[in-house]
């Protein structure tokens, strides 16, 4: 480091950018619990892990969403070789992008099962209480268009939800057959998508709300209340059926999911099946899907027929904190701490220490010797439940004095007793 | 997604960015073993988690390692709200902008023992076979000078590399001090930055080539044979005696560390300890670190001592794939796949599988009715070692074929039998 250079940055106040967040330990137990108890699922359904770069060619992100994504919400630069480069804004493009360069060489077999938790970035109003940097949870099947695998999508949403204790999840379905029918019969012809848009309010703003910005988008009454009638009598499409028909065999129980027939789903490049699972606590969608058997080609890769869902991961920990899920165990990991009373007994607490930590029961040692008041203290802070004590009375009756910290209450234990409780 | 956008970017030839990865799930395979056996024992010393944010701003990033770091190696740039920004390009240095915000509130409790294992980037040179997108894994603990805490960061070390087995891996312990002393007493008084980086490259370029530099950066022949008698007769000083003393309280043998008066480490923010593991197979160093006692205070916050280490996660990952050193049951996850054979028992695959999945064994469906010979393929492909068969003559007499494909064996089945050999 360049000594000359050390002056304090920001007139002396170091700040974290707006939209951004540091995550301190107690943040982190529960945004690990949700990465691992998501990973759990993925892997039992056989999904195998994939990452990608933060960083791609503007080029691979441009134009898959929307001209404003691009404009507004892109982190796009220019690196120092001139390339026009950003950071990625969701997992689906990248993915795509791996799928267009790898689908036919050995590195990847077909049908493709892969999981991605990443974080992605988009500059957005940070107003809205919106972050700027956030994780997504991404899983994917691609090179199959058979209705299984969508019936697979919604069976790991089932078992994620299940896993991560939502009981009142509810899977919501719909495919873009069903929307073209609504709208072809409804005589809507043009500006479809802007038109989907505010049907996907509907949970949002009401029937009302919605018919007021038909209207808004030049909808004529008739056009508008066809559109209502059509809704009311939809039924899933031959291919929705078949999905929905092999839910049973994936043992999802009927209210778990809900045909509705005014899901849209953002993303233009859904093809097929659309879902969204919300959770009342939530207030709104945790997460959504669908099938999108475009998209690589777009990407200038082969035709590879795909479907997936993405768990909005801040969404999922926002539910954990709120409704307390975080189960006591992955609150605080270790499980000891062993005091420090000085050079006189120091080494024996180190021993105990060591000893234990090879014995794979999580410990910490206090490293400075201070008031034991202190060192209670910090054990508490931390959520530690246990302390040891090896002062010079212990260390001549080769013993350990534990502390249930919970209980209040203390014991004198051998190092085999001591063990015993702790594992 | 704007449909008028989607036309192919890049000529039609999608492609990851020089020096950035795809990682695909074999090389994810063995990236998530050396992650969840580093957190592991990061975990087991009562190390807890933190993570940073991707994009900081450019004044706590820069000048806290070399001028050069800042102008060629990060990647900066302004957003859209006109701040100079920039992605992290070490973990130490957000951290410590974490201890800077918070030491003084009720989120941090010191000492603070915190993990964190987040990629950095820096536009390295990729003709170097460099990346410019790489995990780092660091531990650190903050707010003591006690030397117990360099100690436990070298017990860390060693358990760390026996965790992974790498057997030969050798530490390397210096300080700050000794090589102070070792400089003063050759009389260098100036250019000390430099004289020690050419020092640092003995293991690289030799005594011979080390020589060289020295003469080329105007040391007189008297300074470097002083400098090499000073090296040679070199012992720790008071403090770092007290940092081995511990060691074998903390349970490591005595030839997996080395005190080196040669070693000196790349950052000046370093003020004591200092410390590098090399393993053989490596080529050279796979983790590094030292005590910093005032580096937080550089960027604007309280004095707090620390001490910490990183491990090169992409160098102990080129070992373990070296070495072979991936465990066989971290190749595969998935136990089992289930055969498609259409409509006419394809409801009862879908059964088994859910109920595997149900019993937490990882187990995948083929989507597709496809020639039994594609659907090993396809299992053999993918590592797994079980296939699983419900034909219509398993159906009527209840029961599931069960493959093994590494054994070339079969044998039929109860759905109780299948479970006791997949547990």
């Amino acid at each position: 480091m360049n000594q000359s250079k050390l002056n304090s940055p920001a007139n002396g106040r170091p700040q974290t950018l707006k939209g951004f967040r540091d995550f301190l330990p107690k943040e982190m137990a529960i945004r690990n619990y949700v990465k691992n108890t998501l990973t759990e699922v993925f892997e039992n359904f056989g999904f195998l892990p994939l990452e990608t770069p933060a960083l791609e060619y503007s080029s691979i992100l441009k134009g898959k969403y929307s001209n404003e994504t691009d404009d507004k919400l892109g982190y796009f630069f220019k690196d120092n070789g001139d390339r026009e480069i950003g950071l990625r804004y969701d997992l689906t493009v990248p993915v795509s992008k791996v799928l267009a360069i790898y689908a036919n060489t050995d590195k990847i077999s077909l049908p493709f099962k892969r999981y991605q938790i990443q974080p992605v970035w988009r500059a957005e109003n940070t107003q809205r209480g919106r972050y700027r940097e956030f994780v997504q949870c991404d899983v994917d099947i691609f090179g199959t268009d058979s209705p299984i695998s969508d019936a697979e999508i919604i069976s790991i949403i089932y078992a994620g939800t299940q896993k991560l204790n939502f009981k009142n999840a509810i899977i919501k379905i719909n495919s873009r057959a069903v929307l073209s029918d609504i709208l072809d019969k409804s005589d809507i012809k043009t500006n479809q998508s802007s038109i989907l848009q505010s049907l996907d309010k509907i949970d949002k703003i009401g029937e009302y709300g919605v018919k007021e910005e038909f209207i808004s988008k030049g909808l004529t009454e008739v056009q508008i209340n066809d559109l209502f009638k059509y809704i009311k009598q939809a039924q899933p499409d031959e291919n929705l059926q078949k999905v929905l028909n092999l839910l049973s065999s994936f043992n999802i129980p009927k209210e778990a999911y809900i045909f509705d027939p005014t899901l849209v789903r953002g993303c233009d490049y859904y093809t097929g099946t659309i879902f969204e699972v919300t959770v009342n606590e939530a207030n709104g969608s945790i997460g959504g899907g669908g099938r999108y058997d475009k998209l690589i080609e777009t990407l200038g890769g082969p035709q590879i027929s795909a479907v997936g869902f993405a768990f909005g991961f801040e969404r999922v920990v926002d539910v954990i904190e709120k409704l307390n899920l975080l189960p006591e165990l992955n609150k605080s990991k270790t499980k000891i701490l062993v005091a420090n009373f000085g050079s006189e007994t120091q080494n024996e607490s180190i021993k105990l220490v060591s000893q234990l930590r090879e014995l794979e029961i999580s410990s910490a040692i206090y490293p400075d010797s201070d008031k034991l008041g202190k060192q209670i203290k910090y054990a508490l802070d931390l959520g530690i439940k246990y302390l040891a004590i090896i002062g010079t009375d212990e260390v001549k009756n080769n013993v350990i004095t534990l502390k249930d910290l919970d209980k209040q209450e203390q014991q004198s234990l051998s190092f085999e007793e001591l063990v015993k409780i702790l594992k």
